[in-house]
């Protein structure tokens, strides 16, 4: 059995939501997000993002999440500004758009965007009524490519945001990862104050699935309820979202999970490095992108999974590797001795 | 703590399923469905329904369930036909519209729908193309009133829908109720062979959430997986489902836990009776909607949860209780007892 | 060549727009609605509303208009309120739900609403947030059954529509014919102070096309424009809808020929009610829908065209008269004389 | 006043359209386009496409033709894939993903499209079920920027899209103009033997609205009708439309219409490069943008309008001049002066 840095979940979730769903299995409670957990867990997350006036709402998955949050914020002539990698331009199977908005794209090298990547877009949409208008950015943290905003960049982007009546909203399906960087000293709770809406990624993260959409935006909270059941995302028992969310928010699990798996891809980051070896990005989170020899790639691939992400040349590829709160150290340490044997 | 008959998805799962989710819990496997559980689940259910070549997918609810199926199979200009009480009419926040379509709406007692309801819809939409297309025949089983499709009556509207170049579509949110009702001499594999698309609801019915999507019809089967995707339905961790669906379909267990619930239900029904009461419908599944005196609803009301469902007079209104696959003999002999001390 | 009563968009348009046509058919003029003519036109309609304040689109069609107006103005979790025989229930091809949005049907005799027939709907709608959130009340002057709105019924229903918090829009197809029919005390300024928004049907009332929308709520002109370029409404030749409403709005132009219209239809009424011939409902516009025996439609139908509308026995259908502008004195005689001599 | 070189749709329509306009008026007719005007137009188209089994509608604008087509085509998870300038890409308000479809853009020099720039989106798109699927290519001709296809290429385009199973849709608002350069080797008859839909535009070259959606495709045409009624466009009085066809079909009007809008383009061509002027792309149809230096476009601006299509640099901008079937000698003269005096 090859062991699989393919991606963050591959594996069930942190040993602590399952005792919990033991713990609570026989509890009568109410249905659609109404249960003590998600209640509880929700005040859990008021507390670590220092904000009691956020609403908070527990959906599936990422994509769920993001179709959701652009839907309900956006009007039917609105779209929404993304860079080149987002998510939602490239893997969602078109789900945004199905809901109707225009998603435009900007080229950027690190996946994430900057008040002046933003600028000419917006000055080449001015022909009103015969373009659609831009309304929402939408930024992911940790990006796609595992780059990181620091709080200066968010700051910068939040204040242009506002300045020109556009939302912002964070990506956070892997926001525990971007916060966690060593990297980074951005934290939930400026998060929290610099966007109108993000979430807090699950899935990603230690839990089987969920992801906690985050509404600080006053005007935006209005009736958000109505279109999580419109897109059939209101789970009947809610209880399932809420337990698992209360586990990763109590004393600092949530964070800790993510904090190892950046550790495990930094180690073997660090010990590619120290080979000289080159990355397509730069990233200090749980997705590292190295350059490697394809016959290297081949030996490699006898015991470990992971995807060719691009083709540098016709000698060397880049590959990525995402490590997970559940990637032990053998995996990672076995690994590197391939890597050490062969360069 | 009062003893809640108000659904059948207030508790957790069947402790198969965590027993399932524990053991597995540290394997690695692929994302997005294409696990080894999810896999063997569908095998599971193409023996059940003796059918191989049907396509099954698992997603997370009901109403996703609805919007996904109708969605996909329907052209644009094309519309749904749906009996009065049909959940996607009235419960869902209009899922179905937000797709595009509309649904026409047809009186019946009974929550059912025949040939000769259905036929003054179709006479009544020739005015091409300044009418909405009836493409889609909704049906649900048991139905949102508690009620069943007999055999004769599924193979006469599968009969009807063919010659008329209708879909048919079966909500099973609660199939395994409607299917394990005393009454009911329809079997699964005789849905699977009647309908064209239908499902099988595991959120109802022992899971944690999970409904089981099985497409019968070849033409409606390519590309399915994309529709399912683009509606933020596809879970990272499709794990989680295929676990589920994997344990209620060894064995007996999916039936087993149906028939308890219906059972439970009876023997309600039956003290009722005795008693002299009317119902509201007649149903042999899990739903009854006893009409009690205001008084008597008040007493029960101390240890119990319910929904009053309708008002019959000044004196007399109808309650609706419904039983799980976890309902003990206990609440259900209390309650029981109340009737008998008070009527 | 029979005269064929089966509608009021038979003929072409009024001779005066075919000379405004011709006259300024060379004239350089700005695109999209920027044109002198469109703007001249939206000053004389704003004199006849006396509401400056109001903003005013012109469109091509009346489905066209009623699915802008709709998508405009309601969210996505919000619907529709109309009464059963609306035109946007029944004749445009769901039109509405393709845009996203359920349209709640209510029951009524004559195709009107009060307040009355809507309050059971806000009452079923209640549990939140399952089902769609009622938000604009439809209504149509003169109705798809040709009866009217008088003063007193579009005060309350506008009173109560402010009170519970719903937009009221006016579906003014046949507006003109509506406010100048002998019985109505409606007029076209307190339409526009009774409602958030309406339109001013040209299509019916002697141009070639043309529905003039005016948005009277301020709270809804934000930004209506785009949703008009979206829907594909925006004309590039925009002169051709301003040069008609232009010469429509001339005078009294657009108000005489209503009357003329109306005038035709009580011709044929009142010779029709003379020899007691009773009628399926009671109108006073340029719609009738007298009951007549099977054989003297057969003898009708040699030299006249028309829809029939209902059977009533097997004796006995009521057919759909319908006159318009254009409507000579010729065939309506004709048509009484071929009664008179058969009845 | 300024002579506008701003566009083709500044002026009304060609005066044989009027007179039939006045000669037909008084006519009763059928509705919604079957109209014995409509019916002989599309015999015309007909007979000039040499295609009696493609189906032809007519509707009002292009975004209208766009998004029927496309919505009409695609199922929902399907995308189109566009040059970057396309007109659906830029210009039309979010119109097509509005109906839920995602537009793939490949940037491209000359806004044309061929084989080699489409595979790569292809090889791009092949995760599935995560990434819309690429279904329709969207071609202009002539295209946003003024050029061309030529019969090779495109042949070459449509054998590729049959390989690829892909949708060819060519968007003929300027097809007149393409087909009608002094460059063109394409007709009429190629262009519907080699797309599977393509519209054919009234409003740029002598109509007052109107393009003509032909579907060669016979799989495309089953209930197209539907969709043009659901999206608004279907008129009441669908004889403006056929009117306007038929007298545009008859002889070579439509052609000779666009041939002298290109002549008029060409003279002012022709006196710029004689002078040295650059242009900012290459064209013979009735688009040309020349590069001019400041000063001189400030000079021009006295008695002409134009837009300033892109800087080049601080002293040289492009303008985009625009001739039409109405273009007379004087003013193309008189702008030939300007420059020539001032060069």
């Amino acid at each position: 059995m090859k062991f699989s840095f393919k991606n963050d979940y591959s594996e069930g979730c942190h040993p602590d939501i399952l005792q919990a769903l033991l713990q609570y299995n026989a509890d009568q409670q109410a249905g659609y997000g109404e249960d003590e957990y998600s209640l509880k867990a929700k005040e859990l997350i008021k507390e670590k993002i220092k904000k009691t006036d956020s609403e908070i709402y527990f959906v599936s998955g990422g994509t769920q999440a993001n179709l959701i949050v652009i839907s309900s914020v956006l009007k039917p002539y609105q779209c929404v500004i993304s860079a080149s990698p987002g998510h939602i331009l490239n893997n969602e199977t078109g789900a945004i758009e199905a809901t109707g908005h225009k998603i435009l794209s900007i080229e950027t090298e690190d996946g994430k965007l900057r008040p002046s990547d933003i600028i000419p877009v917006l000055e080449n949409h001015k022909n009103v009524p015969h373009q659609v208008m831009p309304k929402l950015v939408y930024i992911s943290n940790s990006t796609e490519l595992g780059t990181i905003y620091q709080s200066k960049e968010l700051e910068e982007l939040s204040v242009f945001c506002r300045q020109y009546n556009l939302y912002l909203f964070m990506d956070g399906a892997r926001l525990g990862h971007g916060l966690m960087s060593e990297i980074s000293d951005l934290t939930l709770d400026k998060v929290a104050g610099l966007t109108d809406i993000f979430y807090l990624g699950g899935t990603k993260n230690g839990a089987l699935l969920g992801e906690a959409i985050i509404v600080n935006n006053a005007a935006l909270q209005e009736d958000f309820a109505f279109n999580i059941k419109q897109k059939g995302a209101l789970l009947a028992k809610g209880r399932l979202l809420g337990i698992q969310f209360l586990e990763l928010m109590k004393g600092n699990l949530y964070f800790d999970l993510a904090k190892h798996a950046n550790q495990q891809a930094m180690k073997i980051k660090n010990a590619l490095q120290a080979k000289g070896v080159k990355f397509l990005s730069d990233t200090y989170t749980n997705q590292i992108f190295p350059i490697l020899n394809n016959d290297l790639i081949q030996i490699l691939s006898v015991n470990f999974e992971f995807y060719i992400w691009k083709k540098i040349d016709d000698n060397y590829s880049a590959i990525r590797l995402i490590t997970s709160w559940n990637t032990g150290d053998a995996p990672v340490n076995q690994f590197i001795d391939v890597i050490e044997d062969n360069l």
